[in-house]
């Protein structure tokens, strides 16, 4: 199939703009006359050292990124994040707090649970993470070193509508699924993480952005790589970053200027969303899974009232070139994820499709 | 400049095959008709799940990997491996034996006396890591849970000319500069570790074959990302793996099996090698770093008489396209880094510069 025929609605590794990967295609051989790949460009020499420090700072003019924080490029994922922000942060205190939103919250929580004492600030699990719990719900534990949550949940489709406010106490947010989509106020934050896959580029890059100063001894136990300060001192190349995703990285974030920056991807992002939400609040056959103040503006999650249908709707929306829509199995039905390289033409088209196969098996 | 003029000695990331780069481009905006790219795919499609199947298989044939021992694609280098291996092996005993033998070797020792008592097992700092010990000068402490070293030292340009004997205690080698270079004997060892940048594909990649045999439990401070039995369990994708990098190191492995399989890319090594170290040996000009025995068929490591000859011969070589030749600060002089991957005409054109800058200097 053509790249035109197919919509890949994969909750991530996602789709990417197409003129980003134009370009990587097209200097991929050779870059900018180097007479390299940049696959194959020493981490350490002029060329790549460039495009690492104006990658840093499109990311840092993209999202407004105060004086004070490190954007840092690393590997390992989220996930490996659940480990190194503990391992880095609850030294002061040896207690940290979590909200349980979803899935990836509540494996950031257990894996926080081998390095000090976690408190439970608040759970969604009573209604299977559709929802988000209110600021009065939270209850802070003492002395926690920092606040943890995952600011939009991938499998459910749910999203943050607030910032929590703790105080004093660092916020430490997972925003691996809406980061790019829209502005982020980083300057309330002590640390914001994400896996690239989804809105940033390849897998295999992970972006840590935090605040120099909260930033004390790490535990014993921490990996030298791990280490933030030591990641800090050497611009992430304590070892060979992932350079082929710092520099994809690069390309998206000129691609979002272009979209007019983040104020506009937002409005896109919404747009897009809105378009979706619309098929499943005027209709009697589809269920929308997360409730609707808290409704992703990147993970539209839903399902028909059988197993059945939803498969079929899987299949045949496939058919028709709207891929990886079968939902996550711990929340069942479909799922489509609308992350900023989605087009305008996916969405509409689906949502067309959604009508379509409404009126045929409702 | 074309690639044609480039001949890119960097000791890593370092040059890929042409035809795997060519490939690569030609299939990044729409992979075998799918409509989608490698990077865009979900690593839990069937798309994807058939290319990291197909290349761990691919592994196992070119490299002879036996029955009971498992290749996992990972992150972070093989500087998260120096922590992660002991995380994962020691254990058992608390104890294990290092040979330190360059700067690389160095890190892992250090960073394992985070996780118990490390033995240093030999050290050939006495002579700046220019040469290997002899195994009966090896000291082996009580109790080790494993034995690690160094196969090949990209800095000093040296290569371990045996396998330490050790007995029962399981080798653990870190094998990222000279991985797919010539065969290895995996059942001697317990675990081999490389970053993919030199030999296999791109950074942000990194190869683990592990015995399942020696693995017990991980020390309880083990991110759950870096526990080998997670991974295993998981077939490497605890969460998103590096897909890209996975993906072009099942191209590099079809131009390895192209070329002749390991035993022809030793043979072709061995021959490109052999250039470069005659010039050095029937020169009074150029100085060899790595003693002879131990020589390295990936880094060929030399200097002049003067530094100031030496930053000339690294300025000189780079107009005429002989690029990276600069030698790492802790060696001095040049290095001529020449994987699988550096054509006959780069290290043939580098002699021929070699020996005119000495007729012109010496």
């Amino acid at each position: 199939m053509e790249r035109s025929q197919v919509f890949n609605f994969s909750a991530g590794p996602a789709m990417l703009p197409e003129p980003v990967l134009e370009k990587t295609a097209a200097e991929l051989c050779n870059y900018h006359g180097t007479g390299m790949s940049v696959t194959e460009m020493s981490h350490r020499g002029k060329v790549f050292i460039q495009i690492a420090a104006e990658v840093e700072q499109k990311l840092r003019d993209v999202m407004g990124i105060p004086e004070g924080y490190k954007p840092l490029f690393l590997q390992g994922g989220a996930t490996l994040q659940f480990s190194a922000v503990p391992m880095n942060l609850i030294g002061k205190t040896g207690r940290a707090d979590y909200a349980v939103t979803g899935n990836f919250s509540n494996s950031a929580y257990k894996e926080a649970q081998r390095y000090g004492e976690i408190n439970l600030a608040c759970s969604s699990k009573d209604r299977n993470y559709s929802y988000i719990p209110a600021q009065d719900s939270l209850k802070l534990g003492p002395g926690a070193a920092y606040f943890h949550y995952c600011m939009n949940n991938t499998i459910f489709g749910t999203k943050w509508n607030y910032i929590p406010d703790t105080g004093d106490v660092p916020l430490v947010s997972d925003v691996s699924s809406c980061i790019l989509s829209e502005p982020i106020d980083v300057s309330r934050f002590g640390l914001l993480y994400a896996g690239a896959q989804k809105n940033m580029g390849p897998s295999g890059l992970t972006v840590v952005i935090v605040r120099e100063d909260i930033l004390g001894e790490p535990l014993p136990c921490t990996p030298g790589l791990l280490d933030y300060r030591n990641q800090i001192k050497n611009d992430s190349m304590v070892n060979t970053p992932p350079c082929f995703g710092i520099y994809l990285l690069g390309l998206v974030l000129d691609w979002v200027v272009e979209m007019g920056g983040l104020e506009a991807m937002k409005a896109y992002n919404k747009e897009k969303a809105q378009i979706l939400y619309d098929v499943l609040d005027t209709s009697d056959f589809y269920i929308a899974v997360a409730e609707k103040d808290f409704r992703s503006l990147m993970n539209v999650t839903f399902r028909t009232r059988s197993e059945e249908l939803d498969k079929q709707f899987v299949k045949e929306a496939a058919e028709k070139g709207f891929l990886t829509l079968a939902g996550h199995r711990l929340a069942g039905g479909m799922r489509a994820s609308i992350y900023n390289a989605m087009p305008m033409a996916g969405v509409t088209g689906l949502a067309a499709f959604m009508r379509d196969f409404e009126q045929k098996n409702g």
